[in-house]
This record gives structure tokens, sequence and C-alpha cells, in this order.
């Protein structure tokens, strides 16, 4: 019998979301939390801690790149199938400081064959942008959830 | 009296290099050390471990561009002046995994005002590409030794 | 006295773009015209003639790009201050052809200091994309009218 | 009876070459010619005419990347298989004027599977970079020539 909750696909990028994020060492070790996810869209945010400060004294921009790049892989895998990042560009507006929260809004702008654009906005918890972020995705064709 | 050390491109270089990453505490405790610095150009390496898998069990692409950015950060620091990253964009060629040690080797390929463009090329050790990351810079008018 | 028109912004817009592509020998000579602009947008269409064929037989990369680089310049002189493209970058999406109509949409994205992100989505009459264009601009700080 | 020819890289380059500027009416209506070509790697350039000018009087960014499209182009598809375009991203780094001489030098920086990443960079006739061009390919499998 198949399972019904398939067909709903707010539950799919939910459960598509768990689970990558279950194993998702990284994202988990930078303390990513998933603040939302749907089809097609995911919002998660990150507190930049002290292992996360450049030679400048600001956030290293490979974790405002590993936040994006989480929320767009959240995004792009909602609709069940295990899909990944083919290339990426991100423009640093605002430079973000130890202990700033950062949220990070990814929405699929287009999807084209087996290949997707998505948007990442990145902010500060209080609302100036970050950084903005485009990633191309390419799906597999597997399945993501057993 | 002027340090004579500074009108030495390479010395000024490994000073500037090694300057900047006592102070990044992101590249530091992911591991990322110095194979090799001059003018304009910097190769970096780094282990990927456990904390950098990500959904897919892959090493995440956050880390592959945290890598690449701080090659890229040591290249076009490289004269002496605080120069920071715009934007970036990277292209995912071949996943990396757990125990890959990846190197990321970084030429500015243009200086034009203060900006500047810096072509990266991550590559597993033995010489497979991992990813081709090019960032453009800016120059903030401002040294970055004392 | 100074011109009341320049504190509508919806005004100010239109006398912008048609000053900019009133000079703008090259987006006329390739038939571009204005179906809308606003405050940071804008809309303009191209039919696609026989010398933008490449050798592929497809409408050629350089007029799907000019086409959505003029939206770009006229939503981000909208304002009144002379802006230009520091960098592009165009993913393509779906072949044009021979007599497609292409329209392409500009929304400005953000500002940030004199710096500015633009989004560009090119259609094919009836609604298929043909090519997604983000810019990033500059402004010069001068004004665009007299 | 196979074509000797097609055994030697640089005469099928220069004739795959020959082949696509012969249909490119694209190129040919902006004066595009060809300087060198070679595997992996094409020379062309083209003279800024008055159809050419932007808003801004100067050269209309599209023209700039018509131009390092078509020496993409050619030196991706030198080996023989068709290949197109996905996505590129261009640098401004000076603006050209009327009359200026641009020369465009693309090189292959890496083949990966059916894809490919190629730099271009654009030059004023005396060396002064115009703007600097990434483009990625992907071939359809499909011989260029019959």
């Amino acid at each position: 019998m198949p399972d019904p909750d398939m067909s709903d696909p707010e539950l799919l990028a939910w459960r598509c979301a768990e689970a990558m994020l279950a194993e998702d060492e990284a994202s988990r070790a930078a303390g990513v939390t998933i603040d939302d996810v749907g089809p097609g869209r995911a919002t998660v945010c990150m507190r930049v801690g002290e292992t996360m400060i450049n030679g400048h004294s600001l956030c290293h921009g490979g974790y405002v790149f590993l936040l994006a790049d989480t929320a767009f892989a959240l995004a792009c895998n909602s609709g069940g199938e295990v899909t990944v990042a083919q290339a990426c560009d991100v423009v640093f507006v605002a430079p973000a400081r130890l202990d700033d929260v950062l949220i990070a809004d990814a929405v699929e702008r287009l999807r084209y064959g087996r290949n997707g654009i998505c948007d990442v906005t990145v902010r500060r918890a209080g609302g100036e942008v970050i950084a903005e972020f485009r990633g191309r995705s390419r799906g597999l064709g597997r399945p993501l959830l057993d």
C-alpha cells in the first residue's frame, strides 16, 4: 500500500528535509536548523560561532555559503528526488560577525528537465541582507526516501 | 626604518598569509594548511573530516567552498592590502568523500583598480579536479600588516 | 523651478528609459522595444531576426544576452543615476529560434551602497523560459537626465 | 574510407570552426573573424561598429558577450562534437568604444563527462582587458561535420 503521506507535497518536503539533515553532519556540526520547508523552498538558520571567524574577524565566506547551500539542498530535494548542486554563485553583500544569527531563505525559481535554478537570500536576524546566492541543481533520478 | 622584508614580494606574501591564517579560526578549525604562497597565488590543503559530510554522504559544498575561498583570500591579500571577497562562483566537478585530501590552487587572473579576479582549482590529492572557483575581490586601501 | 515629474518614480523611470534607448543604437538596431518600465523594473521585447542566428541554427547567445542586458540597464538606471554593469551571469534554459518574439523581464532584487543585483527572465512570447540572467550594477553618482 | 584529416586535431578544429562560422549569421553580421583556432582554443576579433553602441556611448555588453561567446563556441566545438552553452558569466573590466578592435581568446579549462569549462579574455587590440568570461558547455553526442 503506498504511503498516503507522499501525496502531500508539504509533508513530503518535511520528510525529505529531516532525512537529509539527519545524515548531514556538516550542517548539524555548524548548528544549522530548519525553520520551514515546503515544495521548492526551505528556510534554515545558524548562529555564527567562534570557529566560523576568518582572518578579517568576520564570518568566513565558507560558512555563509554552507548555510545557503544547505537551504538550496533542502529546497531542491524537497520533491523526493536525489538532487545535487552543479554550480553556485554568491554575492557577499554585507559582513556577518560573531554571534549573528543568519537566516537563509531558498526558493526554486525554475525547473527544466533534470535541471533547476534556486535563489537563496541570507539575512541577519532583523533583516539586513548578508548574501545573495544562486544555485543550479541536477536531479539524479533516484528517490531520496526508501 | 622601513622593514626591508616588505620589498620582497615572496616574503611579503608569506607574512600576510601567516598573519591571516593565525586569525582565521574557521580555516584552522577545518584543518586548512598552507602549502605555498606568493604574489597573487596560494596553495592550501585540507582533509575531509567527519563533520564535513552532507546528507548525500559526500563532502558538503560549504567545505569545498571554504577551502577555495581561503586560497582566494590568501592570494588576493598577498600584496599587503586588506582585500575582501565581493562575489564568487563555483562549479562542482566531482564529489569529494570522507578522508580525501583536497588541494586548492589560487591564481590571480587580473587586477583592475581596486578589483581583482582570482581562479581557484580544487583537486583531490592525486589530481582529479573537484571544483573550479572564481572569486572577485575588492581592496579596501588599508595595510594588512602593522 | 524643479521639474515636478522627477518626484514621480514611475514617470522618472519612463523618462530615463526613453533617454537611454534613444541613444542605444545597439538595442534599436536589434529591434528592442520597451513594453513597460518602472522603479527598479523593466520589460523589453525583441523578435529573433536572420542576423541573430548562430552556427547551430539557434538564436546566438549574444542576442539573448543583449536583450536581457538592455532590460537590466533600464531597470537599474530607472532611478535617474547613471549605473553600469559590473558583471552578469546567464543560464541558457531553452533555445530560441528564428522569428521567436522574446520578452525580458528585469526586476532589481537588491540595492546596497552603490551596488545592485537585478534578475532578468527571458521568455518566448507564450511563456517558455529561454534564459535566466542575473546582473550586478554599480552607480556612478551622476544624473542620467540633464 | 575515413577522412585522414580528422585524425589531425589542429585541422579538425579549423574545419569545425569554418563550418560553424559559415552558418553563424550573427557572428558574421557583427564582423567577427577567426584569428586562430585549435583543439580547445579559439581567438576571434571584431571591430566595434556604430550599431553596437549603448545608451552610455559605450559598446553594448551584448556585443562584448557575443564576441566572447563565439570564441567559446569555437573552442568547445573544436573536437568535432556538437556542443552548446549551458551558462556563462562575464565580468566587465573596462568599457569598449566605437571603432575599438576587440580580440577574444578562449581556452578550455576542463572537460568532465559531457561538460566543459572555458575561459575567455576579451582585450582591446594593444592589450587592455575589456572583459573576463567563463562559459560552461555540454556536448550533445552528435558529430558537427558530416
